[in-house]
């Protein structure tokens, strides 16, 4: 960076604006840890306008400028691969309105998700996408972010009405409307989302609340297979119970989580069954059902969690998964897969997974959102096994491949970042034309976040 | 349309091209019937080669191109004002593929949704948007149509997971994803679907199929005033109930109603509340806590409608009221208007509506998708009241001016065309600009269905 660039940006943000070395360093990784690089300078905005001012600062000399909330991403996203500016938005905090009448709550781009549900709790509503992470609500639109939640609710992108976004030229343009729907004009909201900081910044969100169902209960239930784990989710799904949440871990999570947790779960292939409900008689019929589809499709023990503490306790163990896993391995580097196939293939691209792993000796673990049709498997190696990675990568290759010839998508949730922009480009090779016509509309001069998707 | 344009398109068309004077007026108004202007010629697709064919012979004679559907929308979008090609999607009908195991249906524009519908029966499935007329999936995509079931099932926007798009510039792209959800890269389905025709031809969609829940019950409520009916409507949305319809007429609506069905429904505001449930138990407990909520808001008659004959005809009744009311007045015009708001602001928004209405002494009625906020007001008039068209004019402009200051839209459902640009402007006055962009981006020359949303 230039001394004059740096002279007007400590002008324009006084103590805000900082070149130390363990806040450049802060903004020079994600929660991958995968790659590294360091932003020359790091602002902390408060407000629009600062977004407004780094935002222009960056344009008159010429700065690549990087949105970074929580960096809790996983592909790179955040990572200044060509210097420039961190822009550190999770300062903006502030809760704009709580509309319940409107099922909705305005807030600036650096609230998490958990701090928006804990000021929801006493209106008896919730925001229901919860990645693992403590990710702000800006990052969350800026991946479409999706969780636990998602099988019921849907995704960010679902759950966001309006948006505020800062753009490259100055100008702060609203997306979308607060009302439910809308048909008017080209939809720009959707641009904004998952766009991972390369079209604009967002500075505002209001999103879509729901009611909390009135009775939930956890079922878990465990399998000889995953293959079979996976089959019971689709009959789960088809069965039209409409689950809050429907995960599947395998034994060697469930193992990292005991160790972490000092839990007991069994350690063998399990879905993890919310089903929520407005009585408890229309609960326990609907877990009569499940339990019948689960044994038909092979489920070996069944235990089913009503109290919230039990409740809370299983999805904390679920949201802490990655952590606990990479802690089973801790001198090792990890890479998380995010593949997203229709429902219907899920148990054969699993299948053919597991079975390309054991082939190829590649000691792995799944995870999924599988009533999404969406799985994660968590590959390590030592950092300086080369013949592991390369295993790992050609193995991960296959996947994407299969995922993509059963209709599905090589990031159901993760977004591109860094790491997929090989396997966007296969997903989409038509579309990728058009996706830079639209980042050059956007950002000519391609300083927000390059390097990123495309 | 020069006579080599002419000569072009009919050595490529033969017999499914047409200049017939009866063709060309069919494809010269919509079902608002409030503009016309002739196209210079129809072609009628039969395939994507076809769609391409067309737009390649548009851009080699400059001809402007309009596709066309069933033609039942409300707001000019299908009206040729700068005349060239009025290309007719009707007869892509093919079904491509049902997976009712991944809960999809690949299919063609021209299929209707009650096409599709009655195809899904067996499988215990369905669409779940519906416009009131038997409108194609690609008409449905392309205006982000919706219905009584987007309350609980969402829009068309909601429901489309991938489609094939022909661009102007000769390329076919796939947008979107088969699995349910993706975070691969800019989102660019969401920009053809309500583009209304101006970016791209839609020549296959991937739609989302639902359950039929296995009970059903139709709850009609009598109120005083609309504006308590609102309000009922409200306290059933915030109570969780999940209503899979949640319908609004006023009197004038349901006398309109009774008059062309020979009905006898109470001529007083009615809510009409479809809920629904997995089995007859948790259905009973459902319709208790909602005639409660009725009584507590002023619920006058209450009956519940169980058998689906029953059912049936209150939906097709629904269905039918646009057409209903305008039997009522055979020589007038209509006007429907379109207001979206956030749900805690329809009441009010909604009497604001009713009372500059009587004040200005005009005769109109409404009826509403009022779960989503969103309700439409038919005006009439004869068609050389110039008076009174005027005061329509007046009125509609502070409606929309009370909606978007209560944050809503001038457009939940039926779209811009020709009649709203004006309102978008008003609206979006931000983001035109980058629409704009958008546009020149994917037609340059101006071509696709020129004259509409910007
Ligand atoms: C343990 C763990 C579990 C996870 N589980 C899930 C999961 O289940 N589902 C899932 O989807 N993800 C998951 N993730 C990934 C991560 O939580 C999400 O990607 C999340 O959306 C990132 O939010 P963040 O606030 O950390 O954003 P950051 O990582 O700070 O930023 C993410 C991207 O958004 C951009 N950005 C951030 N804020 C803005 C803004 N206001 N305007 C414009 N651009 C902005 C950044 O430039 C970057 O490109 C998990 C991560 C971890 C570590
Ligand atoms: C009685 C009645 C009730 C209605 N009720 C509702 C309602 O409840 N909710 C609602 O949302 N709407 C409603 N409408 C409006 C109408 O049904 C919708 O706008 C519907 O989506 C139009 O579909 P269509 O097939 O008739 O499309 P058309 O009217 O033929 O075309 C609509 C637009 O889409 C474009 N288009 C059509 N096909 C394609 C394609 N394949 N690719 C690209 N562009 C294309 C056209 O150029 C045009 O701009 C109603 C209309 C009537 C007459």
């Amino acid at each position: 960076m230039t001394t004059p660039a740096l002279a007007a940006l400590r002008a324009r943000f006084g103590d805000h604006c900082s070149t130390a070395r363990p806040v450049l360093e802060a903004h020079g990784r994600d929660e991958s840890g995968l790659d590294f690089a360091l932003p020359e300078a790091v602002v902390f905005a408060q407000s629009e306008e600062d977004v407004l001012s780094a935002l222009q600062l960056a344009r008159e000399h010429g700065l690549a400028v990087v949105p970074f909330a929580v960096g809790s991403s996983l592909e790179g996203q955040v990572i200044p691969v060509r210097g420039g500016l961190s822009l550190d938005l999770s300062g903006m905090k502030r809760i704009v309105a709580i509309e319940p009448g409107g099922f909705q709550a305005t807030v600036q781009p650096g609230v998490t998700y958990p701090e928006l549900n804990r000021l929801l709790r006493s209106h008896g509503l919730f925001f229901p996408v919860d990645p693992g992470a403590e990710a702000s609500l800006g990052g969350m639109a800026s991946t479409n972010a999706s969780g636990t939640g998602a099988v019921k609710y849907g995704t960010t992108r679902d759950n966001v009405l309006e948006m505020r976004v800062a753009l490259m030229d100055g100008r702060v343009i609203r997306v979308g409307s607060k009302a439910r729907k809308t048909s008017a004009g080209y939809d720009l909201k959707h641009l904004f989302i998952g766009a991972e900081g390369t079209l604009g910044v967002i500075t505002e969100l209001t999103v879509r609340l729901w009611p909390r169902p009135a009775e939930l209960a956890v079922l878990r239930c465990t399998f000889a297979t995953i293959a079979e784990a996976a089959a019971c989710a689709v009959s789960v799904m088809h069965a039209a119970l409409g689950p809050e949440r429907l995960e599947l871990l395998d034994e060697e999570q469930l193992r990292a989580v005991n160790r972490h947790r000092g839990t007991a779960y069994p350690e063998r292939p399990t879905l993890w069954i919310e089903l929520g409900a407005s009585s408890r008689a229309a609960l326990d019929g609907a877990l009569e059902l499940c339990r019948e589809l689960c044994l038909d499709a092979g489920g070996q023990t069944l235990h089913a969690a009503f109290s919230e503490a039990e409740r809370a306790s299983i999805w904390e163990a679920r949201h802490h998964a990655y952590y606990a896993l990479r802690a089973l391995y801790p001198n090792h580097a990890n890479l998380s897969t995010d593949l997203c196939v229709p429902l219907h293939r899920l148990p054969d691209v699993l299948a053919f997974t597991r079975r390309r792993c054991d082939e190829r000796g590649l000691h792995a673990s799944f995870v999924g959102h599988v009533g999404d049709g969406n799985f994660h498997v968590l590959f390590h190696a030592a950092p300086d096994d080369h013949a592991g990675w390369a295993t790992i990568h050609e193995v991960y290759g296959e996947m994407v491949t299969a995922a993509l010839e059963a209709g599905g998508t090589c990031t159901g949730e993760h977004g591109v970042g860094l790491h997929k922009r090989a396997y966007l480009a296969q997903e989409r090779p038509d579309s990728l034309e058009l996706m830079r016509g639209i980042k050059a509309l956007l950002d000519p001069e391609g300083l927000l976040n390059p390097g990123k998707i495309l």
